[in-house]
């Protein structure tokens, strides 16, 4: 067991140094060193490969004698990463590096002129590598399941699918009644607030939360994100915009709430596969329920409010709480999903859920992806993107090759209202306690329930163990009704 | 040759993550997380060491076939590195990380209450490791060459300590007469200058004498060092004090000196062991041309003091270039190394230099160094430390194991001078460009002649085509006497 561990203590310790490297490269890094840059992150997540499929991984896997649940946890989940690490042959994976760094560059050129044909050759060829790697997976019912996996184990397609329409059929006619009502005001997120106030304000909220700076910090980047360099050093990025309060702040609490799920991980799964968040829906789950759950509801703001006023006196001194809490709550449709509101989010990740599964079917053609994509955001959305930039073009995903990966960020909707509702039950004056500022009590039932475990449970299981069910989507939509319907009179 | 340069590729890229988390830990790392981060940097330099002396490597290096004077050197330099690496056992190399990691806190203590006894014992255990290390590594004629060797390759310790020995005799009296000269004010540089303008100032000199920020960065750390992360990344850090010119503008030259030489290196190197500085010793003669030769010479200043007095205006406003000249070439001996001006620095390392031989000569009893630092102090510079703190504490070096490197910070001093001697041989106008604020001819001529080597050739290699001649204590003292004597009347 200790010579397992001491392997899988080098393959962890591959994967955090690249993960640091990959920070830097997105803070720090100088331009001139981008080039230099990727071939180390590659030398590194190519050692960690080879040391994990390497015979004597599996040899140490075979002898190895758990000693506790733990060691039998990290020999079940490292067999099954093996597994399907093994399937996938390596010059799949090399040419999906090539072709999505190709269509990555494409892509960006595409979205500069608005001209969708330069990149629809790339994205063949992206859909075609996905399909070869479905295929060198496996699956039991279609490629798509494959894929999904990658990111959701053990979610399937029609699982989701069905749970998606469900939440289409009340959502669509309910955002159409919300964006009718012209009851909100989103005026005061559109005043002057200065950057370093953001910076700390976001921060000090961030940290009055659980996010445990002595293992974190913050810095800036072009795309927020959060990233792990061992359960003892988590860290987040933010971006700051002058004249919107938003991205920074519900960014920053966004982003530390996936920090704190790294942060709450049992320190006796370091330097092992289990030392992770365990599927990227459960991820969402938590960085949605900081920002949604608590940052945007009405007692963390009874709490929060005088401070805001105090650090951005210019801005919001001439706002009331009920003001500020519907600018931070209006619903528009829009057609950007990262500028879009907590309802119609879902919309749009629908939206590319339905492609994807068609595109890998074959079912519908690349160059005729504009017209589905705009005509689906038309019926459901009630807009129409004016270009390809703001409508099939907005998101890097697919020139990455991550196709599977959009679901998620709704399975993590759904998933942090059904966990909410369950922590609430455990913790019935949980609202009384965000109006004094106390988030421990959440943050702990968190630890617990999610948090702790890491890998060692699957979010299924996590989901039927902590709330009694499955993946729902009734919840969820119970939640925005009594939410949005209040606020929308 | 392909696959061997993949491999080398390989072990450069462990190599070189290694030194961004290392970067990382130094500038923004959480406290917490440092326990997993030297985790981290072992198993990365343990994966690079392994990858050297593994037997795949030998095989390539043995059946590779060169096409190019580069390949040629890549084989021979790569055969001496596995050559030195496999005569170290794995377990000394352990033992003294273990040992240096005790050492190091046991220094810290020591040094917090001035308490000797408690890092003696620690140091005695240190110098023992170092002489087995220097057995290990094979020596002709004494012990410390061997650990001198692996700073400054080629270097032996009867060649430098006659170097060394020559410039004392010179340097001792000349000492003397300079301070008993009293002619110097340094209150201009002890004024108030805000540390936003000292960044800028300093960052925006380094890039005038051709330190590439599109390849390079400046960032705060208590211990200013720069470090390479591949030609085309190579970053510094500073430190800044309130009231104290000297330490953020002179380490911020020094650094981008250390740095522009790794700039300079040939690009065809990249990912071999020759895309390095060949020595400490040129590494420093490197930061000590830029920080010392140009950046306190008077030329410079008649460039750079406008600038400086327009970005300090309430410290600069009343001083004339004379005065900043004369106030930034004080000579006054201290106890503390790192403090020490260009004349009297040589004779801080010659002390280490002496006792260090002494130390792994048994010439000495542990017990008895504060005393012997402390009488040569007095009987070299004419002053006595207060206190060991002060005295043979002062330094980080012994208590990580590096004995030997010392004496390579005097080494760059003679050396520097040795080839802007060379330079200005090269061309004779180069004062007259820098009162023009040009540093390009000077940077070419360096890049030329010693930058783009890498590891091609040695230190005495390129001093001997340089300059005609090897090591020699006889320029720098000529400099020291034509720049200080005239300074101190």
């Amino acid at each position: 067991m200790d010579a397992l561990r001491n392997r899988l203590n080098r393959i962890t310790h591959l994967n955090q140094a690249a993960a640091v490297l990959e920070w830097d490269q997105e803070t720090y890094m100088p331009e001139g060193g981008a080039e230099a840059r990727s071939l180390q992150v590659a030398t590194l997540r190519s050692l960690a490969h080879e040391l994990l499929v390497d015979d004597e991984t599996s040899r140490l896997l075979e002898s190895a004698q758990p000693e506790s649940d733990i060691d039998g946890d990290v020999i079940r989940v490292t067999r099954k990463d093996i597994e399907k690490a093994v399937r996938v042959p390596s010059s799949l994976i090399a040419e999906m590096a090539a072709a999505s760094g190709r269509a990555k560059g494409a892509w960006q050129k595409a979205r500069a002129n608005d001209d969708f044909p330069v990149f629809a050759p790339h994205l063949e060829h992206i859909v075609d590598l996905c399909i070869q790697h479905a295929e060198a997976l496996g699956y039991e019912d279609q490629p798509y399941d494959a894929l999904l996996d990658q990111y959701e184990e053990g979610a399937t397609t029609a699982q989701v699918a069905a749970v998606f329409s469900e939440l289409r059929e009340d959502l669509v006619p309910f955002v159409k009644e919300l964006t009718s009502s012209g009851m909100l005001c989103e005026g005061p997120v559109h005043r002057e607030f200065p950057e370093e106030d953001q910076w700390r304000f976001g921060l000090d909220m961030a940290k009055s939360m659980g996010y445990d700076l002595n293992h974190g910090r913050q810095d800036r980047s072009a795309h927020p994100f959060s990233t792990s360099f061992s359960i003892s050093d988590v860290r987040i990025t933010t971006r700051l915009e002058k004249r919107f309060f938003n991205p920074a702040f519900f960014g920053t609490l966004h982003e530390a709430g996936h920090a704190m799920y790294e942060q709450g991980i049992d320190p006796a799964l370091e330097g092992t596969p289990l030392a992770d968040g365990t599927s990227l829906g459960m991820h969402e789950s938590q960085s949605r329920m900081w920002e949604n759950l608590v940052g945007r509801s009405l007692p963390f703001w009874e709490y929060a409010f005088p401070s805001a006023q105090k650090t951005f006196p210019d801005a919001l001194g001439n706002v009331n709480l009920e003001q500020f809490y519907r600018a931070i709550n209006t619903v528009v449709p829009s057609t950007i999903r990262v500028e879009a509101d907590e309802v119609t989010y879902n919309l749009h990740i629908m939206l590319r859920f339905e492609l994807e599964q068609e595109m890998i079917a074959g079912r519908v053609a690349i160059k005729d992806l504009p017209e589905a994509w705009n005509d689906r955001m038309a019926s459901w959305l009630g807009i129409r993107p004016d270009n390809n930039t703001e409508g099939v073009l907005q998101d890097i995903h697919w020139s990455l090759g991550a196709i599977g990966y959009f679901p998620t960020y709704a399975l993590g909707n759904l998933m942090s209202v059904q966990l909410f509702n369950a922590a609430q039950t455990d913790i019935p004056d949980l609202h009384d306690q965000f109006r004094r500022g106390e988030f421990s009590h959440l943050l702990s039932w968190l630890r617990t329930n999610v948090h702790h475990w890491g890998r060692r449970k699957t979010a299924g299981d996590i989901l039927q163990e902590v709330t009694g069910s499955g993946l729902k989507s009734g919840p969820w939509m119970a939640y925005a009704r009594s939410k949005f319907g209040v606020l929308h009179g």
